[in-house]
């Protein structure tokens, strides 16, 4: 078969979009900037939303939902918010399609709208307006809620899961009492995406701080997750707000507090989305095609079965059972598509995960190969050979290796513990990367260097400054990513104006 | 404390609307028509959700995602689509927002898009378009693919749930190699959608087929599942739509067949939506409020505590320590709502459904009042003289009766089988009134005076036919429901034209 993947060597932004489509994750549409996810990319965002969902339950969230359209006046109320966020929107003003007389067969808008309504770029807005009306006094205090929903920013450079004018999220939005409950709420859940991210997608993460350039409009302050990808850009998996009292004040969200008075409440927002999709892919795949972390694969084990005659397939099949049988207890998954071509069962029913059997009529190197682009963590391989001696060919899709496995060995614990050591060598060599991948820099001509000639991660000392920080992006494209958690005692000079300054930052490309 | 819901008997429309409001299941949002599905109600969208796509799973579907936004140009693709139903939509014509140079602080449209974009009213003509790429051969199908999504139908009188302008649904689009395949999948999601209104909504559903004049729009032939409210009002639960090879042709659809020829593919579409919640209040609550159905209770049971003393309060908390150990094993849910003084714990983490005691500091006959308006099966209230006898009453919010219950009963089945009770004994109530508010007619006279007097279903002979219809939904606002699946063996005479006909069908009005 033709090799149908770029390398990362030869064309990284060509690979990526390969590798998609060879595993049939997503497709463009006829509409601009906007993804179809297809059927095996939305398995990954199904088990992305399980978990996520159950690290916000057991945090105290509830789900809820909020309407797609917002008035256009809403998006004026916040000061900030308005001035760098909401502008590239999708407006509806009209509600209803007409025949154009002046074309047969055409339609035409009709019914204009006394006020435009935006398609929500995030909810901030119309959440406020919701929340004034729930909170009255502190006892209504914490109000946690998340909602799982499309939004739409209208891009005008998309890609695949990374960048598309729609795409889905969590976005959670939380009231509180006091500015202390707000800000640990904040961390909290910067804290949930950290852990999913590395637990979860096994991708490594450095927690930081924005700067006021880079944060959200209207926050007081935007916590972040940032991976490095392959290529060595910066990736934002995740952010978390502190909005202070600045859409409560916009939004008119007053509780009446302990010592009876109205006050403000404390409000934050926090969200991670479709995207993760994109960095769990430049984060993990190589130049075959899809690596799945194993925590996110629809399927975690696909048996190819080897024979010419029926007879050696009778045996094969009988093989195969057993193997099923030890590692699922041979329950079916019914009717899965593909009929009786591709039969699946149940590995684990809580996550949905599966093993699946390919008795397709195909050559079995070409069903190897379609197992391996679509980043399933392990292949196994029954022929006649394998029956006589009661073994079979385990492949692992990270390390390549082949490893001839006695039937006797298999039983869920036995994959369970392949699948985990899996995720941590995963991790690890994310984790190993990103660390050779972050350099010191002294001065801004060796952060240039260092850009130029091996990208990645620079940590430098660096006072954050609009003006600087714009300077530095026209000059070199770099962003400071984060101020991380993780700071130095020692005050050293900032790379831009020389001054001395006790805050360190990584710079870096980004996507 | 004051009764804030209004009987059945005295105003029907506005008992609705108050039983949701003391529940807080939604609330209408400052967009004209469109609803906020809040915490208590979206959980159980939640569990209708759960239940539903398993069964989608086990009969061989799989979730993907497509674009929000479809080209104006798709919906006049199908010509009987665009006629019956396209027509109320939300439009987007523009991209940009810019500040309002004739209004400080206002915005206004910028940057107009060549196409107008048409936010789904339902996703046949894009799903159509992205078949069409991906389906080449007869290998390729059945495709079968159910989306979860929001939807928009620009609706000039709303409803909460029942007729709201944006609202979530499931839809269903499926692709087959031939007609009668096509078939068996319309009638068996029909099926799927019937015994989940049943077993999990204990909604019972009349089966049947639409009327030419009532069908969708594009469709060759829609089935319904219908389902009667206590006003006697009916109400459509789901529809199942055998599409033929009407979007095939209109967006090119095509395989190469087993004859290696092109043929058009079959299609079909079915859908469920946030509506069922709407049906679910309306077919069991009472003139206390909601009543929820057990298979969706977010909360099974709620505990309130009766107490004075500290040390009696102390002597309660040990017994329903040891109630909860009984039922839940004493697993917290951590961190739900409402911190220390409603806390909750898992009653089946498969389902998410919860036992929450409620220590909040109020009287017990406010916070029995509490449950009792969310429409928790069950209530149980401790107090000192029950620990001293070793018992605490439990209240059925059915049935209204109190039954001193031994500790040593509680266990999870108990609680189980109480659950499962409660759900047959809501099922056969509604059926036992579905099945007395069907009422056989002879004469379109006797049908006027029935539906006038009673309401309810009119069972009667009548051959299907748009003018007829339209004439008598004019004088009684009645229309076909259905077709019933389940006809006569003799042929009788249309309560309409007098003609004989072998076609029985069931009138009523509608939401």
């Amino acid at each position: 078969m033709a090799k149908n993947i770029k390398t990362r060597k030869d064309d990284y932004a060509q690979w990526y979009l390969d590798v998609i489509k060879a595993a049939q994750l997503a497709d463009y549409s006829p509409v601009r900037g906007c993804m179809v996810i297809r059927p095996e990319g939305y398995a990954i965002w199904e088990a992305i939303q399980q978990d996520l969902d159950r690290r916000f339950k057991e945090t105290g969230h509830v789900n809820a939902y909020f309407p797609l359209l917002i008035p256009q006046s809403f998006l004026a109320k916040e000061a900030a918010h308005v001035e760098g966020f909401a502008m590239e929107c999708a407006i509806v003003t009209h509600s209803k399609l007409e025949k154009d007389p002046n074309k047969a067969g055409a339609l035409r808008p009709a019914s204009p709208l006394e006020e435009p309504l935006i398609i929500r770029p995030t909810s901030e807005t119309i959440i406020g307006h919701m929340y004034a009306q729930w909170i009255q006094s502190y006892r209504d205090l914490p109000l946690l809620i998340n909602q799982w929903a499309n939004v739409m920013r209208w891009e005008l450079r998309t890609r695949l899961f990374l960048r598309t004018s729609e795409f889905l999220w969590q976005e959670g939005h939380t009231a509180h009492e006091t500015a202390d409950q707000a800000q640990v709420e904040t961390l909290k859940m910067l804290d949930v995406y950290a852990d999913f991210a590395e637990q979860i997608l096994a991708i490594p993460v450095v927690k930081g701080t924005k700067t006021e350039s880079e944060k959200f409009p209207g926050a007081n302050t935007t916590y972040c997750i940032e991976g490095l990808m392959q290529d060595g850009k910066a990736l934002q998996c995740g952010t978390s707000h502190n909005l202070g009292q600045n859409f409560a004040k916009a939004f008119d969200i007053k509780f009446l507090g302990r010592d009876q008075k109205q006050e403000f409440a404390w409000t934050t927002s926090w969200g991670m989305s479709t995207r993760l999709i994109g960095a769990m892919i430049m984060a993990h795949s190589d130049d075959e095609g899809l690596i799945l972390p194993p925590n996110v694969a629809p399927v975690v084990a696909a048996i190819v079965p080897i024979f010419k005659t029926p007879e050696e397939k009778a045996q094969v099949r009988e093989f195969i059972d057993k193997v099923l049988t030890g590692l699922t207890g041979g329950t079916k998954s019914i009717g899965e598509q593909g009929g009786e071509d591709i039969v699946s069962y149940f590995f684990n029913k809580q996550t949905h995960q599966k093993v699946v059997v390919d008795w397709r009529d195909a050559r079995p190197g070409d069903k190897q190969y379609h197992w391996e682009q679509r980043g399933v963590p392990f292949r196994m391989e029954v022929g006649p050979r394998d029956v006589a001696g009661g073994v079979f060919v385990l492949k692992s899709r990270l390390s390549r290796d082949k490893m001839i496995t006695p039937i006797a060995d298999v039983t869920p614990a036995w994959l369970t513990e392949k699948l985990a050591a899996m995720h941590t060598t995963l991790l690890e060599k994310a984790r190993t990367f990103r660390d050779q991948s972050t350099r010191p820099a002294s001065s801004y001509d060796e952060m240039k260097a260092i850009l130029e000639k091996d990208g990645g991660f620079v940590r430098c000392y660096f006072e954050p400054d609009a003006d600087a920080e714009a300077k530095i992006k026209t000059e070199t494209k770099a962003t400071v990513r984060c101020i991380p958690f993780d700071q130095p005692d020692v005050a050293g000079k900032c790379i831009f104006s020389g001054k001395e300054t006790k805050t360190q930052v990584l710079f870096a490309l980004a996507y």
